[in-house]
């Protein structure tokens, strides 16, 4: 195990024994024991990982961004509750979604439950800053819901622009993964041009990030998925993929792309069609391409920091994203 | 118009163009355009009349606790628009309820996103107490969704006692109401005695005004109430009336309660005979009782503050909830 893996392990354990005895509280148990389901659901916790090793990087410690790393867990969370309920979810890391397990009820009141816990633990440490990172918290929070409604619109959309499709995903997803390592940065007194960087370098994470999903939603192994495969496409999500092949794709291959989307209801069948349309049109590959770019603009903004052991954390990191395969 | 009419009617007219101005944004509409029909509904702003009120009775100035006289209200929304979700509601001060006008996605979102303007608004002002403050305000949203939890169990509950039925009320209403008055005097630089008795002070007002809810929807005039008239009876929640007349009503009045509450559907046919059966049990009177109870015991704790015209507002304040009619 590399001195990365063994830190990063390190860190996890600690998040995951903090998010634990955080909600040892029992009643009421319909608000409290989906929390917990979805908390025990075995998310990869990069969030609170991007915090505390931002934290690390600028040579703060631990103990001062542990809160906040919570926080952004709790925050996190609560999207996917929320977020599964409108986009009708049934399996989440190969689990019922909270509002099939129980009811969509349940699954609004608990993550509304979350996003009381991920204040209350992010306000629970002093800090001359903590009014600015409280804010920084809100804003990011308000911009998941723009991106979410961004996304829930382009649904129904016939058409949307690929620069629209970039403004909803670095709201709903690169603005809170630009949050996790610019708070970081603050709360391990880095100075502002460290922090900004970070938090560049978060957000680039971010955007690669959720252009790997749209990928990862056609190529991936369904086993390691954790949800059904090709989702999106029966979800007529407005996927970088999706946007690219209607634009770049052939007359022959935007027909049969149209002639599916306007089926009344796609089936899983249609999704290997799907697939075989995007490999004639360059898809696959131009989304790769869009993917090693923000990798890459991650990279420079991170390598603005002075060289430490932090800073090589933060790069392991990153290659462990870029090499995910769900 | 009274003294007290002059300045509530300022701050009420401070309070909505306040709230008007942070929801000029647009886009998306989808989340916008809910939040801001939310908040042009009429509502009767008490929460954050409370928060300004409560300052001035210390001798703090609005400026000072503008902000988070705005948070409360938009966290107060919050809870109506997912509350209206959970609980079915179709009609609200009159109008469509969002999630019936819009649907149960649009209403999740809207509410989120409330919430995260009620974060950046009570943060965007530096205090030297700010983090307290938002603490505070997180346990009082935890305790709302605790409250909430509970009142949707005791829907499908055969029994429950008096005092879950308080502990209920007091998280889903009487903490909002006494955060609001709390936050007042410590913004408003009260000291300590004074932001503890105006933090009861807000807690009785909320548990009377929660008891009057209860009451109001068997006995207000329809039109008046800007809601469907008996929908907590058809809806089997268990208020205090209903509680009450369970308990202390003769074997008769029981029974045929309890076959009313048997019944696949609850017409609103039979909310005039519950009406009745809570008359024969004296559930009205022992109803009126615990509200003037807790007006009173308001009352007393307010009486704890130096006199002055602040505290007199307060007074006239508690009166106009004692008249209510809807």
């Amino acid at each position: 195990m590399s001195q990365f893996e063994k830190r990063t392990t390190e860190l996890k354990k600690l998040v995951n024994q903090q998010l634990a005895g955080m909600l040892t509280k029992k009643l009421p148990i319909t608000l409290y024991d989906p929390m917990r389901y979805v908390l025990q659901g075995g998310g990869k916790r990069l969030r609170p990982l991007l915090v505390l090793l931002a934290c690390e990087a600028v040579g703060g410690k631990v103990e001062s961004c542990l809160p906040a790393a919570l926080a952004v867990e709790f925050l996190h969370n609560f999207t996917l509750i929320h977020d599964d309920v409108m986009d009708q979810d049934d399996i989440r890391r190969g689990r019922l979604t909270v509002h099939k397990k129980w009811d969509v009820s349940i699954a609004i009141l608990s993550g509304d439950g979350l996003v009381a816990l991920s204040y209350r633990v992010l306000l629970s440490k002093s800090h001359p800053r903590i009014a600015e990172i409280g804010t920084l918290f809100s804003n990011t929070l308000l911009e998941i819901c723009e991106g979410q409604a961004l996304d829930k619109e382009f649904e129904t959309r016939k058409e949307v622009a690929v620069n629209e499709y970039f403004v909803m995903i670095q709201k709903k997803t690169a603005a809170l993964m630009a949050l996790c390592a610019q708070i970081g940065g603050i709360l391990g007194n880095g100075t502002d041009a460290e922090t900004e960087a970070l938090r560049s370098f978060g957000f680039h994470l971010g955007v690669a990030f959720q252009l790997q999903d749209d990928l990862l939603d056609i190529v991936a192994d369904e086993k390691l998925l954790g949800k059904t495969w090709g989702s999106d496409i029966m979800r007529r999500k407005k996927t970088f993929l999706l946007i690219h092949a209607l634009q770049q794709g052939d007359a022959t291959t935007k027909s049969q792309l149209q002639a599916i989307l306007q089926k009344e209801v796609i089936a899983q069948s249609q999704v290997e069609e799907v697939k075989k349309l995007f490999q004639v049109a360059g898809t696959i590959e131009a989304t790769q391409q869009h993917i090693n770019r923000h990798f890459d603009l991650a990279r420079q903004y991170l390598h603005r920091l002075p060289s430490s052991q932090g800073r090589q954390f933060l790069d392991r990191f990153l290659d462990s994203l870029v090499k995910r395969q769900y």
